[in-house]
């Protein structure tokens, strides 16, 4: 450590790229006092103030009271022990890249999240990032999903993966790697957004599928290598999911579940928020019943649901479900009220019928010729009954 | 029969109540044209021109082209099998009342059909319709229910029927005798809403419950007594349900149900519509999907959901459900900051602490206080460490 340079040696104000990467390492994911500065004067000339003595009245930042105090105290005593070419070198030494605002790869959609957007990108990953959140769907839940849940995630994200669709989500247990392994299983490119450095693998188990992740697609992180996960930053990273992400979709989540965080980010940036509904016997789903009851979200029960959530206006047609037609269907209010009075087997003749029906003979009458024709009701003994009931699709 | 009798013998067109009886019985539940003359001119004046051989071209009903023809032919050739004095001795008979508008227990709220108000109810039971359906929700599902589904109808319409609400559905199987047991159960009244005449029951196998409905609350229905139930009268019972009720929640629904045209009667006159969600992967559950998803109902979970439905404003707390609290609830972002950089097991000071959470050491440092006076932090040999989690409630 050396609290007393002043000066950092690596420091070029005029050196955005190496900048922005200092200031993902001196301050936390979120912060809106830096995220201003960084905004409002540069991520150079914002450095040089912090590096020069700045204060930071901490009362911009959502507080409560009895917090006061300088804010760039905090950045500078980070400041004193990071080295970005140390940060740049260990990216470097595993295939990794910084991906900063304005590079061809800076996905713009970032740029919504305004003073909360991330100073850079971490990445490792074939894919271009901007690329493939092109068209992309957060698929986010609970990390103890129900086997409906995983059921459910492994529907929506390979449905939509399918499609074209690139699911981004995290890389906790549950929902998220269900999505990533649905979507890398048909092929499809995904995005994992960490809370710890992209050279770290948390749950250390996941280091796997971040691999299979990471061919595919893109892993990505605002925060530099080597750090840590920690509550805040799973918290704040669900703001990259939503915002990289032209919908969310909740699959499972409970009462309070950081899915629904994401969910209130994605709606925060006017993105279209979705949630499968479940049991309400079943916890898992109690947070995305909340959302659809706060509506909060749009009902999803399945991948086409979920497309709809990004498709072009009227490219999906919302069909129902495949339902076996019933005798009556498209029969007009008269037909319907004339099949009703036709007795099932006892034959029975027109004025009966037209007076069960409760209406006149002739409309009686021609009701039943519009029905013979549809094979609906026989002329049997001199009067009407109802034809039998053809078997569909029957052998 | 006797066609040629031009003025049945029972006829007073200043009779207002015989005659609202014998438009029951000379037209479909429903028939706006019927309806519209009755509300125009009042039922004994437009019997009266029935009588004497008014035209009414079916144009004014939803029909379709090729249906063209004088509706009140319809009327006239039921007219001359009716006796209005042979269903009033019927209803007698087995302790019934009819109740027509005006009186003092039509339920009000029926007005709001309009033209499609019933021209009177025939009833049976203990209770006063109108007291009765001063505070009611109808409780309406498949007849194919599921177990979820029949214990989901248990959960909503026990409890609302515990604050007090009376439960309103038909005498179907499935959701409708489910939830008309649950209110009995808990010694509150309810309404079954027949599509045929008080006097019988359909199915059969629900003539006791029926029994028990009427010795509680009320059964009602528009159709005389002996009438039978067809396809027809049943949808068109579903408008009654739903404008008897404050409110309508739909249990379980498939696709194509009675239970979705009651709560679009129910939209229709601005009636709330809940319904409750369950896996999309029952086929029980997709019309509530529908619903939920069109934005057509509220999502309701159990019975306080339900219940908000009819409460006063103000009168229903939107608790959220029972959850363990953590300990990082109610901290404030710094806090929370601070107590994730503090080591689990390894003490560390309070510099480290403040450079791991990216604060100014004075502001770690009070921040160290409070979660110490919270007993989630510990000081441990010269550092700082996380208190053991306590148990709560624990023996």
């Amino acid at each position: 450590m050396s609290a007393g340079r002043r000066w950092p040696e690596w420091f070029d104000p005029d050196d955005d790229r190496t900048c922005r990467a200092v200031w993902s390492r001196i301050c936390e994911p979120g912060d809106e006092a830096a995220g201003r500065l960084v905004l409002e004067h540069g991520p150079g000339p914002a450095l040089k103030a912090v590096v020069e003595g700045l204060r930071v009245e901490s009362g911009r930042r959502r507080g409560r009271a009895g917090e006061r105090g300088d804010l760039a105290e905090g950045w500078r005593l980070r400041l004193a022990t990071t080295d970005p070419r140390r940060d740049l070198a260990t990216l470097a030494r595993f295939g990794g890249r910084l991906v900063v605002p304005g590079d061809p790869e800076w996905p713009d959609q970032l740029d919504d999240l305004q003073h909360r957007t991330p100073y850079c990108l971490w990445l490792r990953g074939e894919q271009d990032l901007r690329q493939v959140c092109g068209t992309a769907i957060a698929v986010v839940g609970s990390r103890a999903a129900t086997e409906y849940g995983e059921h459910m995630t492994v529907e929506i994200a390979g449905g939509v993966a399918l499609r074209g669709v690139t699911i981004v989500s995290g890389a906790a247990f549950g929902v998220d790697v269900v999505a990533h392994r649905a979507a890398l299983a048909v092929g499809a490119a995904t995005v994992a957004v960490l809370a710890c450095g992209v050279d770290r693998a948390y749950p250390r188990s996941h280091e796997t599928i971040l691999g299979r992740v990471a061919d595919a697609g893109v892993v990505v992180s605002e925060v530099p290598p080597a750090s840590a996960p920690t509550r805040w930053r799973f918290v704040e990273r669900n703001r990259l999911i939503a915002a990289l992400s032209s919908a969310t979709v909740v699959v499972e989540a409970a009462w309070r579940s950081g899915a629904l965080v994401t969910a209130r980010e994605a709606e925060d940036l006017s993105r279209a928020v979705g949630a499968v509904p479940g049991s309400v016997r079943s916890v898992a789903s109690a947070g995305c019943h909340r959302l659809l009851r706060d509506r909060h979200a749009v009902l999803v029960r399945n991948a086409q649901d979920a497309y709809q959530l990004v498709a072009p206006l009227g490219t999906v047609e919302d069909r129902p479900p495949t339902v076996e037609p019933a005798d009556h269907d498209d029969l007009s209010p008269v037909d319907r009220l004339v099949l009703d009075a036709v007795p099932l087997r006892q034959p029975a003749g027109t004025v009966p019928v037209a007076r069960a029906a409760g209406l006149a003979e002739p409309e009686a009458a021609a009701a039943l010729g519009r029905l013979e024709l549809r094979g609906l009701v026989a002329r049997d003994r001199g009067g009407w009954r109802r034809a039998r009931r053809r078997r569909r699709g029957g052998a």
